[in-house]
């Protein structure tokens, strides 16, 4: 590919047949038209598509899979990456976490959306679904990067109806605004941030907003012990049975963490077709001390997805770290060494989280959008190929991704993305302001 | 650097001139002598070097690192790899690892060791402590990949007086093997398998040789709760309190996993001067129950190191992983955030592990061997930088491996092997002929 070809490829529109790549086992052809559709996947495809593709990519040597879908972020945190870790809790939040998020600006959260989305796109993500504060600027980074995103404001009002009335007008401002960009990669959701800081009345308008507005609901559940028995105390249920009372838990409602749900909370997630985001990184660096009940989750036929959580608490955006960690972490808590086996853990970050966000991707089939996602098999961590979904989630991390497309636009190829230094730059630069602005010190590393 | 430079430099015996890089926040050059020692080390250091050092690596955008130093591994077992998964423990080995282990080649663990060398020179290891069979032709591996190894054979003798005659024999012709190579990478170790693979006697005749040869003991030690309540009703006696009784635990001995240890046990390490290998993802996926006390084991001053176990129950050798599992689990198992922080998970797969083998390595300074690992800065993952070691612990992984060097010798520049392919392929054509002379079949995945 010469020089232009390598400028061209990444625009959009572009026509591309990928040829013998390895999906499931078989060794396929993939085209993608303008539109960003798969137009038709199979052997042989390539001579139907030879001469028509703008471009063809050498699929020879990879896995294709579909981007993963990472169901619960604050992506504009990786400019707190490494910031302070290692911490209690408290201490982390109101020394280190909270002055900062104190001086964040809308750029900043532009250029921390653009380094996660370029974290994504280098380790194989292609869709997020993210809660942050400055979502316009989240909207901004997503559409320059090329990803998909579902993106909510952070509700919180304490039990304040002021802050409430603020609350409700700043996620009605999200969603008009979305609505008014018309990209078919960018969607708003309600998010109320959990039972402990949004007031049933906050929780029952959000349920009602994201029903007429026909979006999602996105919000944390049951993330620590202290949530639950604090949400019984005050409110006489479990957080669970709390949501449902207030309207939230519906088919389009992914809740985040899950960690100490009981049998019967598992249950009525199932029955209200609500999909649970495990993060379990997250979970274990700030010792939540109990892992989501996969089985539970999983006899009530809930829709399991998987998240990182933000930067601040992972930390890192990397899919396959996350899937091996949840693979890892169930087996482990739970005592059993058959449970959450690999082709589970990759249809909860592809297929499973894709359906969660009401995302028409997931699967690479012939009339889905083109967000599919190039693995090297020509690597130690894929080496030997006795089964391609046990190396996908134990042994590959995202430094075996190759190339990526969303939407049917390439993002990156043969590990080359298009203003990777520009946007490293921008974030560092934002990072060490923001820093500076809150006055802290670095510390020693 | 000229395609000619580019295949000198891999060559033994060039002195290497780093310059610009990042070592605990400084910014530093390093010269390494055709020695392969660091020669000096420092800011300014390239006004002394310039001219005299055969090639200069451009350090800026990287940190430096001591190459990591994986203290446990059965390396060929990489041959097996993702082979079969998600089992209980029992079924896995009788119907899946076993049969195929029967069938083992000293060709197959040539190329198994192989593999498991390239696997880790691309994630920044540069020595590891080995347990497993053929162990003639894993060194030869070790010896041709350029890295550094303990050897020891699996000496296993189920209490039978003529089959420990056979180990013995086998542990003394690999030490003289070792011995005759004179290659100052490679050493030997005994390796008695387990207290319950391995009779007193046995482990006594291991404890005296080891002493006699001045080299490592190398053993798994509280794995399984099983592995404790047998020891107690078999030899009245907790694992680690019956290796003591047999002398094993010395300043020289390696006990890997330590999960099901308790407080006096923990001492006990501690007084010998025993040195603990934590391998936090195998003991997940194997549902061991119980995660290595890390805190007890601290306490006791021992000095406590990092391993990955065998790829059949990790399935991966890349230590940076093995980092955060160690330091997520650590938190999460004993529930308290502050447990295992990033610097202290960063000595456990360098320092500690480079004590616990008797390697020279371990550490950036002048005179000791150049085992040095260059980690891109200018990555997603490694941006922005408020704590490089949070960073490399916790966000990066293999992938963020530009280059790496074992005993001053460049064995990966820029991501460049040599040979590469042809280690995969030879480890890729092992596998599937072990598996077909197994007669098993692949099974779906």
């Amino acid at each position: 590919m010469t020089e232009h070809e390598m400028a061209e490829i990444f625009e959009k529109n572009r026509s591309i047949l990928i040829t013998g790549v390895t999906v499931e086992n078989r060794t396929v052809d993939i085209f993608v038209d303008e539109k960003g559709t798969i137009g038709s996947i199979g052997p042989g495809v390539r001579k139907h598509h030879q001469g028509e593709a703008d471009f063809v990519i050498d699929g020879d040597g990879a896995i294709a899979i579909p981007g993963f879908v990472n169901t619960h972020t604050h992506a504009a945190m990786t400019l707190l990456r490494g910031y302070a870790d290692d911490m209690v809790l408290q201490d982390w939040l109101v020394q280190k976490i909270w002055p900062l998020e104190a001086h964040l600006t809308g750029e900043d959260v532009y250029w921390g959306t653009r380094l996660a989305c370029l974290e994504m796109i280098r380790t194989g993500t292609t869709a997020f679904n993210d809660m942050y504060f400055f979502m316009d600027e989240a909207a901004r980074a997503v559409d320059d990067a090329g990803v998909r995103a579902v993106l909510s404001y952070g509700f919180i009002d304490l039990n304040d109806p002021e802050k409430r009335e603020k609350e409700c007008r700043a996620t009605e401002s999200l969603a008009a605004r979305i609505r008014t960009l018309g990209n078919p990669r960018i969607a708003a959701a309600a998010g109320p941030h959990a039972v402990y800081t949004v007031s049933p009345e906050g929780l029952q308008w959000c349920a009602e907003f994201a029903r007429e507005e026909k979006i999602g609901i996105h919000i944390h559940l049951a993330e620590t012990e202290k949530e639950v028995t604090d949400c019984v105390e005050q409110h006489g249920k479990r957080p669970a049975a709390h949501l449902d009372a207030c309207g939230v838990l519906t088919p389009r409602t992914l809740v985040a963490h899950c960690c100490w749900l009981n049998e019967a909370e598992c249950a009525l997630l199932g029955e209200r077709g609500t999909s649970p985001s495990h993060n379990p990184a997250s979970n274990m660096k700030l010792a939540t001390n109990r892992a989501m009940p996969y089985h539970w989750l999983s006899l009530a036929g809930a829709n399991i997805t998987l998240g990182t959580d933000g930067c601040a608490s992972n930390n890192s955006l990397d899919m396959f770290g996350a899937a091996k960690t949840a693979a890892l972490l169930q087996k482990f808590f739970w005592n059993n060494p058959t449970l959450l086996p690999a082709p589970e853990a990759l249809r909860m970050a592809t297929i499973n989280g894709a359906k969660a966000l009401g995302l028409p991707t997931g699967r690479l089939v012939k009339g889905a959008p083109a967000d599919i996602v190039l693995v090297a098999t020509r690597a130690a961590a894929n080496t030997p190929l006795h089964h391609a979904t046990s190396n996908l989630v134990y042994a590959c991390s995202g430094g075996e991704v190759e190339t990526t497309l969303c939407n049917g636009r390439v993002l990156m190829l043969n590990r080359e993305i298009p203003g990777e230094d520009e946007v490293l730059a921008g974030a560092a630069g934002a990072a060490s302001a923001l820093v500076k602005r809150a006055g802290s010190c670095k510390g020693d590393s």
